[in-house]
């Protein structure tokens, strides 16, 4: 029951020259499902990731991280649902290893040379040999077009595929993105068992990539919420293969800013796919929080408003009970926050002001808005001239079912 | 559907010498239930409070907070359901201030003397007038007799009524304690829609009982969570009158030890009481945590796994999902926590140990813990010696039902 997810025809999915991809049913997730990607990157690609800041981070984050900083270019990513190789202590990091040396050898580079990737269930073994037997399957089936089933392989309580892919000129040349992402619970990415894969044909010099890829998820994946569960897996990938000619070397670049803004347009739709797909959400909400005094305060407010039960309940049942979200503000941690001061606006809608309920306020505009599928909350504190986005749902019978029965 | 709520018969409440309770129907809440307590306190009575942090705290509050300070002795509570004046800025000050006027001129005394509480719906109009036609009709009836109706005429959401009372013998005085609770939902007291009203015949020393009140609080109301959400109007307040004879004037006193004991045990017990017919639970969560550096640390873990909707959907199913512990435990704040020196147990089952699965643990252990109605969660950070319990339920159906439905 997503909201508002398109999916785009397969035909408008644009190939990266220099990124092709092959799957296989390695048997770890369930008989019949496809559950292993393979990503094979030109030599000269840039790569740079923003993985969880859980502590208990999965094996397979660790290994992405010594192997992004081991300084050998990056030609392989490895992707496994089913199974989130996280709480599998030594035996897990060896599990990645042993996976990433497996397909090293297939493609013959080193295994420092491969990123793992793993999203499932927690606290079990990774079944190591399925996945190596599988390998060679989805190595011969290496292809720029198979972006498409990408996203339907690396699915686990996600019902539908997430893909973003578009064009831009830069100068004279034209440059493609395409990207792909997972993840429908246990979200709230710090840098969660969320995967995003986003790749772009131009080139960019690695440690500018660095940068641009913690920027970049600053305003996406580390902007959405679902169940406030910032997973051990969640890991946020950017590839540039450079193979259109285009190349970007700092953010002084004339071209840097029409690219930061194209990648990031499409990790911001990547992510926002998540909480459109989120479990059992039937409402895609919009949290802005204006005139904090800074970055930080304005993300505790939203995110107290966001995760709040109590707020996303209400809005499951289309009921302005917007005393709910002013309760959120005034818990979100702010101690000197001088509530007469603060506006809540539903939509187009004034609600609240000067710390109670605006006198033009009529219920039936707040219950106009709380219909729609898509809700824009606007708050404003009076305090300074930060703002912050962070993108929600609402809280329905079906998250709790959804994970109630997950295992089982 | 409460958890293990028992219910003590009417015959075992003890009356609190002092202390007389009235009850009438104002119809603020809905038609045909009482809806309006008053309190009667003996004069010299000693009142401390404890009042939400929420920075939108209620107009009853702010005024509770105001005349609590004001030096007068506290002689009357009045409790009103069905709204909360909270979030209703000016008007809500006079509407509360109103009443306790009423109030002190029906009772023959100063309208500083009164606390003002009030739960129900936020950001709506106080009907004023309902409740104060009301009054008479309360006075009318107060008697040292009506504390389980009192218990009754509390309850919002709550399915049963929650009333604690024992004696104890100090010296060779008996002494009696009698306390009642509400709340189901929007329950993380910091000090919550929760109210707490603890009596004892005890006289106990103004400064000392403030004192006792923020450190009983730290032990009882202020360790629950049902959904996190921090009420504009928790309140929780203690009265001691005296009128056994006994009197406590300091930390000193030989006595003291036993009677704090005592009514933090009450207030536990009210507390959890909360927890045990939180909206939708069907299950009752104790989350131990031990080893922390301090305090703070220990409960920002403990309310990290107490507040997951991952976690708790798992406790709904009686799913051992135990990675999703591990996992509130990696993000809960802690950013140089070594998860090797974590240890996990659910009952006296260790499940993990060394940031992984115990080689000994067996799902089917797991199982067992799980499928009881009260379970233990033990965590061991191996950091220090701090350690702290947090008391929370789990995630149903039932609590969406209900939170979707309230206003309607």
């Amino acid at each position: 029951m997503a909201v508002n997810l398109t999916i785009p025809p397969q035909s408008d999915i644009l190939p990266i020259s220099g990124v092709q991809i092959g799957i296989a049913e390695a048997g770890v997730r369930k008989a019949g499902r496809k559950d292993l990607t393979v990503f094979r990157l030109a030599a000269g690609s840039s790569v740079a990731g923003v993985f969880t800041r859980n502590r208990f981070r999965a094996a397979p984050v660790q290994v992405c991280e010594a192997h992004l900083a081991g300084g050998l270019d990056i030609e392989a990513l490895v992707i496994n649902t089913g199974n989130a190789n996280a709480g599998t202590g030594e035996g897990g990091l060896k599990a990645a290893r042993d996976t990433c040396e497996a397909l090293a050898c297939e493609l013959g580079i080193k295994p420092q040379q491969v990123l793992p990737f793993s999203t499932g269930v927690i606290l079990e073994p990774l079944p190591v040999d399925r996945l190596v037997a599988a390998l060679p399957a989805a190595v011969a089936g290496l292809a720029e077009i198979n972006w498409f089933d990408a996203a339907h392989s690396i699915m686990t309580t996600d019902t539908q595929p997430k893909i973003v892919s578009r064009s831009i000129r830069l100068g004279d040349t034209p440059v493609a993105i395409t990207g792909i992402s997972k993840g429908a619970g246990m979200i709230r990415p710090n840098m969660a068992t969320m995967l995003g894969f986003l790749a772009t044909d131009a080139g960019i010099a690695p440690p500018l990539l660095k940068d641009m890829a913690r920027a970049i998820a600053d305003q996406s994946f580390n902007r959405i919420t679902v169940d406030g569960d910032t997973s051990t897996n969640d890991s946020f990938i950017i590839i540039a293969t450079g193979r259109s000619g285009v190349r970007v070397e700092s953010v002084a670049d004339p071209l840097y800013p029409q690219l930061f803004k194209a990648l990031t347009e499409a990790a911001r739709e990547l992510a926002q796919k998540i909480v459109r797909d989120a479990e059992g959400a039937t409402k895609f909400i919009t949290v802005q929080v204006e005139q904090a005094l800074d970055a930080e305060e304005a993300l505790k407010v939203a995110y107290s408003v966001a995760q709040s039960p109590l707020v996303k309940t209400a809005f499951f049942a289309s009921d302005p009970n917007l005393g709910r979200i002013l309760c959120a503000v005034g818990y979100a941690g702010i101690d000197d926050l001088d509530v007469s001061n603060t506006r809540l606006w539903l939509g187009d809608v004034l609600v609240a002001s000067q710390g109670e309920r605006h006198p033009a306020y009529r219920e039936e505009d707040g219950q106009r808005v709380m219909k729609e599928p898509e809700i824009l909350v606007r708050i404003a504190l009076g305090r300074g001239d930060a703002s912050e986005t962070v993108y929600t749902c609402d809280f329905s019978h079906e998250y709790v079912s959804i994970n109630a029965d997950y295992r089982s």
